[in-house]
């Protein structure tokens, strides 16, 4: 799926960019908190939903500040041997693996080009809101867990501009779980 | 579809209450002015997405007044049968067919369990949010149009209280159009 999508999309001067992320019938990506467990209701049937083929599809990774800190804290770091840079303009270092950037995200995407990266999973609320608004996401999949959870940190942070997406695929799957994939239309 | 979902559903003291809405990828259902003209894109496919189905078995309508201002501005009124019931504050009339009603919502359902309707269709962003705060939700169609709006009238307006959902299923169309169908659990 993600190799037919890459075939579609034109990125001739920085890294295709893919959003990949779960979000609630309200479109919620956690609780205030923070908090994931609401996640669990899908997990334990023995399906990872595309996510290694997601990994393995990869050779970067951008984080927002809040998503550095929840994966930070996780024995298993999920993405070893990629290239992973976390934004924020408060933390002073991250691990070893991990390089910090704060500044013009056009320029780092530019940047990562010139270094050879040819696919990045960002990820986070509000990285992703940023990233749609600069016209730089060209794939979409989001996994509608079945819950509302009637607040929290929302996917969209009310962007100001449309932006028409493509229907690839959906799928749904037995936890109830429904992933629909879309190409961001340039 | 509507009949299986309806087998489901425990509705001993009022009459079976569904949702049917489109939204955007980013959960709003109009522009911050009413507009729905990103609707059309899904339009000219030979395709209703279910909504016939829907009025061959609902017999009443709960509609907000923004709703209603739209559908009674629509030359063929699309509620013909039923029976319809306006809720506003401040609407003095409605047009013939309907009915004005402001006041506590469980008491209306149960009046209109009372006047033998069997299954009504909740329409708006408001009187949806309303309906769901006080778990008189049966089942919730949603058909996810392929764009993101940047602002709009949301769906959900942060009820507050978590409402675990059980997809029955999910469809996606040619024209791009995912509907998702669940049920709410009580």
């Amino acid at each position: 799926m993600f190799e037919k999508m890459r075939s579609l999309v034109k990125t001739d001067s920085r890294p295709k960019i893919t959003i990949y992320i779960a979000t609630s019938i309200d479109g919620y990506i956690a609780r205030k908190d923070g908090s994931l467990d609401w996640l669990d209701q899908v997990g334990g049937f023995d399906e990872d939903y595309g996510f290694q083929q997601l990994i393995d599809s990869i050779d970067g990774v951008i984080l927002g500040r809040n998503t550095y800190e929840i994966a930070a804290s996780v024995p298993d770091w999920p993405y070893k041997g990629k290239r992973i840079v976390v934004l924020s303009n408060t933390l002073q270092t991250v691990r070893e693996e991990a390089e910090l950037y704060r500044g013009d995200l056009t320029h780092l995407v530019t940047q990562l080009h010139s270094d050879g990266i040819k696919h990045v999973w960002i990820d986070g609320g509000v990285t992703i809101s940023q990233f749609l608004k600069l016209q730089l996401v060209d794939c979409m999949t989001l996994s509608v867990i079945p819950v509302i959870l009637g607040d929290g940190m929302p996917l969209f942070n009310a962007l100001g501009n449309e932006i028409p997406c493509h229907l690839i695929s959906s799928q749904s799957y037995p936890s109830g779980l429904v992933q629909l994939n879309y190409e961001i239309k340039a």
